[in-house]
């Protein structure tokens, strides 16, 4: 049956279609590449312009009707073969997108491009200076497109789900909430427990650690992964990414504390995960809209998984910790592995999300999830959001930021792109990163004895071989039911948390 | 009766058409930056593939037949008003861009852009490895995409004529020869006499500069000058270019030779004298056709001015040759102005263009522009290029490259463009340089003394004021006329050359 599809000239014609937009979109994220690492403040109009010119043009050719009279005659044909056959995926995956699309003028993408590319340079701006003023105006016009998006999917039970759903697919604000309310039951105890013991000492790291060792090492851990330089960088950045144009081009930028080592470091990882799952998509997906990762949750599991439970275990710095040692002799040297160990993982409620220990790292989501859905319902407003800000974080984790860079201005996310489902994600990662890692060590148990030794390819090919490969073939559910026979849970996740910090905290 | 043309909804709708063009062309634009400074490798073959879907798309809205219409409207109405008015000056450039444009099909625009993203990779890794072999079929298809180009336009005098046209606007091959062996008749007698005296001593420049400081330097020379480097940036290659996005973010690139100062130091002189020229356009043109400089040769006649009657000339190093001694003191401590005057304007016959003197560079440029005509014209073909150029060498310069990575493979220019119009902006602009230099000392004779002390406004602002704000409202011979008063001759050029290359070798 399959011959039958792939002898149809409209599946070629398809394919044509579809990498026309998938360039449209790589040019895209090369201009926004360019724009959050080299480009020239007084760049930033033109590039509002240039991107917004695309990204029209990018979603005219996407909601063509040819696409979708294309998808018409293809479809009846592609019922008939296996789910996993690559062009009925295909086949299912650019209907989806295409029904997505066609709800959302052109017009209105432009437009958003266009508020998006100056809003990004005003925020780049305004952070440094603790401007919130500076932003204000620009995060109204920003929750005003998110709820203009919203609309334009009627009968959603909560006007963050079509926000939710661009990143993670099928997932909805009531089963997140949910989700994170159990998950938050689990936690708060822990970090509770915790902070009952001493807290862990990590003035190790918090030395004068030159700029350019520090990207040194952390190239060259990435290079151990397994993140292929020659179809990939890094560069300096506000807020570290992951971007790719190919499957060949994927890049990471970073950020880096001179006074403090793990920023750099592990922020390296974070995005060379993300980098390897980008870099493992099947070659057959290229340019076509497979080759990406099908879901902000999936990606940030790959990220959280190469960050942390690989990035700070202690296996992976019995090999790693003497090549640290010998780049920093000064600050390191005497410093014993355990400190060392200890001071990466020391928990403590604390105010910046990117550098949160693992176990706090989910409130600083949790807080930011529901202030999404707040400013959505209408309950709060961008003028109360700063104020909103540091009321969760006193009253979640104990603590209030000197200023707004530290708080409402401190993640790019809402200054990039739309107010609603930028956040989930993270947590959704940290919750399937286990089940992940779990799996691939059941099925491999060498799997910590070779990261003991410095090795990640049987980790690596086994991820690949169960998640990169396929790209945006399964969704993050199907991925989770295939890998582990059921649909997602948090318990293997909460037990990983509970034996890592059980140990090093002694509870 | 500007107001009438400024009325008609047309020329609104005329406006957004091109910007969505221009827009386009500034995302290839950005594209090929990135190809050319830090994409990775692996990122050539979707680069092709992606700057061929952004060409195509950008072809076809050129050619839009409605481009056509609109034109058809507004030029009786722009006719009855001045050469000069902003409108009329768009819609005269806009309708020379559409004839052009619609000669050429689309599918060859994308063809040629996903041959040219190839060729450029395959050059740049060949190039270090001498590997002339690797480029050969892709120079040959070079040939034959520019011999397509050239049919395109039937009724050419020469098939590099409409190629010529491309760069330099109504300049034909029959013309740029007669002028080439007028200037080559003055020339080599200068060169002749020249190396008949001692040979300047140039090991001043020829030890150890650190890259670091090197580019260090160059850009607090290009900012001196003028270059605005909040609306541009400075970054490494491996062909010197420089390229703009809008008329805010225009930006150069270099390269470093560490044992050999003149290379980044001239370089940057060269692509800032560019980069002001972009920068310099009238705000009012941003997003129009007119955005752009208006010819190749005259770009070059500023890059060359810059670089050369300004940057390589004794008032400019009476200022900043004690900088240059502070950054440098071991290398250049102990030298007499004098010596290093001499050693930057060395003359020599040498094998590399981009590192010739004044005098000879002329006859670098000679080569590659009768190579060009003889390779379109059928009387070479590509297999026998390299030792054409070798021949060639021989016979104008009495030397010999010792392999094809000094021979054929030095410029860029033919594996990521077209074989024909390539390099006689370079001379054109030579010949440019001292008919507006001369122009501007003559309406402000101050201008040599406010270059003693390092002060560059008034030359700056008369070259602006005469030249860069206009864009390509005029054409170079427009700006020649409007300047000298009279069409393009070499007098003045020679005059210099003999001028200052006599007072130096005492002829």
């Amino acid at each position: 049956m399959n011959s039958k599809l792939q002898e149809l000239q409209e599946l070629k014609v398809l394919k044509a279609r579809l990498r026309e937009v998938i360039d449209l979109n790589s040019a895209l994220s090369i201009l926004h590449w360019d724009q959050s690492t080299y480009m020239p403040d007084g760049g930033a109009q033109a590039r509002g312009r240039t991107t917004a010119t695309i990204g029209r043009i990018a979603q005219e050719k996407q909601v063509d009707p040819e696409i979708g009279r294309l998808l018409d005659v293809l479809e009846p044909v592609a019922e008939d073969l296996p789910y996993d056959d690559d062009d009925a995926s295909l086949i299912r995956v650019a209907r989806r997108d295409f029904e997505k699309a066609i709800k959302v003028p052109p017009d209105f993408t432009a437009e958003f491009y266009n508020h998006r590319a100056v809003s990004f340079s005003t925020w780049a701006k305004a952070r440094p200076e603790n401007d919130f003023k500076a932003v204000e105006s620009m995060l109204e016009k920003t929750l005003d497109f998110s709820r203009r998006y919203a609309d334009f999917f009627p009968g959603y039970d909560h006007p963050a789900d079509p926000l939710i759903d661009r990143a993670d697919y099928s997932m909805k604000a009531e089963t997140i909430r949910a989700l994170f309310a159990d998950l938050r039951e689990q936690l708060v105890p822990l970090v509770d427990a915790i902070s009952q013991q001493p807290i862990a000492d990590d003035s190790c790291l918090a030395q004068h650690y030159p700029k350019k060792l520090q990207l040194k090492f952390g190239e060259w851990v990435a290079r151990q992964l397994g993140y292929d330089f020659k179809r990939g960088r890094q560069d300096l950045t506000h807020h570290p990414f992951m971007t790719g144009f190919s499957i060949d081009d994927v890049r990471i930028t970073t950020r880096v504390n001179e006074h403090y080592l793990n920023d750099a470091l592990f922020g390296t990882m974070h995005e060379s995960g993300h980098a390897m799952y980008g870099q493992g998509v099947d070659d057959k997906f290229e340019a076509s809209p497979l080759m990406y990762g099908t879901s902000s949750g999936v990606h940030e599991s790959q990220s959280r998984l190469w960050e942390n439970l690989v990035g700070r275990g202690m296996p992976f710095w019995r090999r790693f910790y003497p090549q640290l040692q010998a780049m920093f002799p000064g600050q390191l040297g005497d410093v014993p592995i355990e400190t060392f160990y200890r001071a990466i993982n020391k928990v403590e409620r604390s105010l910046i999300r990117v550098e949160a220990d693992e176990v706090t790292y989910n409130l600083h989501v949790m807080i930011r999830f529901d202030l999404e859905l707040a400013l959505l319902e209408g309950n709060l407003s961008i003028h109360d959001l700063p104020d909103a800000w540091h009321a969760r974080y006193e009253s979640d984790l104990g603590l209030r930021a000197p200023d707004n860079r530290d708080g409402v201005m401190q993640d790019v996310h809402w200054y990039d792109g739309m107010i609603g489902g930028s956040f989930q994600g993270y947590t959704l990662g940290n919750i399937m990163s286990a089940l992940f890692f779990d799996a691939a060590k059941k099925a491999h148990p060498e799997i910590m004895g070779e990261i003991e030794v410095g090795e990640f390819g049987t980790l690596l090919t086994w991820l690949t071989e169960n998640i990169y490969r396929h790209g945006r073939k399964y969704t993050a559910d199907d991925l989770v039911r295939r890998i582990t026979g059921s649909p997602l849970k948090i318990e293997p996740y909460i037990a990983y948390l509970q034996t890592k910090f059980g140990e090093l905290y002694q509870l």
